[in-house]
């Protein structure tokens, strides 16, 4: 049996060598493809590319043949990353300046405008796939992203309201951060020319679950380790609807519950550490961490159930689940 | 010999009737969709739709089959609008309010994204063209965009540098105007799959030519009538190296040239009215408006002049001669 660890090792090396090998060198303009580069190669798990090489394995492709779209999906992953940072106010990413701070504003939303483009002509320009394969994955690629910005859309009306149910707030996280995870997996799987339905609608379902499932982990990490922004509770200051704030706020009194929505709202530079600690602490009074996890828990267990629909006992099936299980037990 | 004017007339009328049947009516999220069809219907020339239906024609092409491919061209080209204002921190926009002021800048910047993704989508999706029709037009499209963020990143570098060389400008705006006249252009003679090389290579230089003298006058017009977007000599604020700019500095004395980069340099908010006309009167004294007037015809000339590869001596070329005349005598 491979060893996750291992696995990933070696794919996080092929991936970024790969991806460093397309950027041009020495340009007239450092502020787009050397920008590019640093918002790519400031850090990252890869767990996209990654998801492509296990789900191009498990239908028996060959992963040399993989390695464009994960490159593709990866650079897509960064420029909307590199637009959020923006668009929240993320000063910090990956313990790092935010690309928009780095660079300014002006050339921080035309550096993801270019990863963008630069990726879809990547995957445009590159010998490794047929045209059809081509028309394929990037109908893939062009309608995840529209629906990851139909997700942030939803996150914006979000923020700038009181109340979000649970039911809408699962829906535009898996927008927001499921499609693209299935997305990688099912671009593998194309590539594999795999054609059981059962496999590819087995691995669309565990995306859209072990997104949602990596979000709460993160927003959870949020407020106890931070999530190299910085910051404790950076979600809090940020006004961020999460699945601990919407808990919360269903249970807490509503002396509480008004109070939590006043912090929620100040604009984030105006927001104090007590402030964050505050709420904080409400979130422990009334177990809404606990909710969290034991949601988070509840995804990753109907992700690997998806699995079963997946008759190839093999070890890259296993891969699946162990990178599950990872998910929701991670601290950072 | 058909009209200019009905001509525009009645394919403006086609190509918004075509684009509002696009868009989703209601939906839960009208800071994304309905703000697409804001950035969108609020005005503008629809040039790169009807340049689409005068090359379709030119080569005897049907032009319901670039109805698609128009309006691609057209949503696209209003996303890099959208973003436009915000990096250049322009509040009007066709006399109203920019989509960011509207909206938000974070929706700004998403519903700018979203514009891109719907647009790209369109094209995947509509049944007019064929598997190796859309590669070719997607690959045309992406081409451009990239070529336009890199005149965008190239313009932001040039307006923190104090000089800037004339060949760098036209380099510069040839990316950000001239490209994607071009991909219009090209688009719709692929689309009447016209084979003949001479053809194409005529109507690329045509739009890589009359991209920069569209740009010129628009920037003379903002020195004169305002280019819609509240008041005149707005580049100055901004801080733009205009054709304008670059000559005057060529021209001025050591003291004049000290004076006009500490107006351009300052923050567009401290800029005032007085200093704008300062520099408008150094750019009367030295005839830099004159100077750029002449390029602005030299650059049309070149256009016309590109056309004479095609030999079908149509009404068609002659719609292209006078938008070329037309370009450079506008006032507004």
């Amino acid at each position: 049996m491979i060893s996750l660890n291992s696995y990933i090792t070696n794919k996080v090396k092929l991936i970024e060598d790969y991806m460093r090998g397309l950027f041009p060198e020495q340009t007239e303009i450092p502020n787009f493809y050397d920008a590019m580069k640093y918002a790519i190669f400031v850090g990252g798990k890869r767990l996209r590319p990654i998801l492509t090489f296990i789900a191009c394995e498990l239908s028996g492709g060959d992963i040399r043949r993989a390695l464009p779209y994960a490159a593709v999906i990866e650079i897509i992953h960064n420029f909307t990353l590199v637009h959020d940072d923006i668009e929240d106010g993320d000063t910090v990413r990956r313990s790092m300046p935010a690309v928009w701070v780095k660079y300014g504003l002006d050339n921080g939303i035309n550096i993801g405008d270019g990863m963008f483009s630069f990726a879809i002509k990547h995957l445009l320009d590159c010998e490794e796939y047929t045209i059809n394969e081509k028309i394929k994955l990037l109908s893939l690629i062009i309608n995840t992203t529209l629906e990851i910005f139909e997700g942030q859309a939803l996150d914006m009306i979000f923020r700038r309201k009181d109340y979000v149910t649970e039911e809408e707030y699962m829906r535009m996280i898996q927008k927001k951060t499921g499609v693209l995870l299935s997305a990688a997996l099912l671009g593998g799987a194309i590539i594999a020319k795999e054609s059981n339905e059962r496999v590819l609608k087995a691995l669309e379902l565990y995306g859209k679950y072990i997104g949602p499932a990596f979000q709460i982990r993160d927003d959870i990490i949020d407020l106890t380790e931070g999530k190299g922004r910085g910051a404790i509770g950076n979600d809090i200051k940020e006004g961020k609807r999460s699945l601990l704030v919407i808990d919360l706020l269903s249970k807490c009194t509503s002396d509480e519950k008004a109070r939590v929505i006043e912090i929620l709202n100040k604009p984030r530079e105006e927001t104090t550490d007590n402030e964050v600690q505050e709420v904080i602490n409400l979130m422990k009074k009334y177990n809404s961490i606990k909710y969290a996890e034991k949601r988070c828990i509840e995804l990753k267990n109907k992700a690997i159930n998806a699995l079963k629909n997946i008759d190839n006992n093999n070890e890259y099936k296993s891969l699946l689940i162990q990178i599950a299980e990872f998910i929701v037990l991670r601290e950072k």
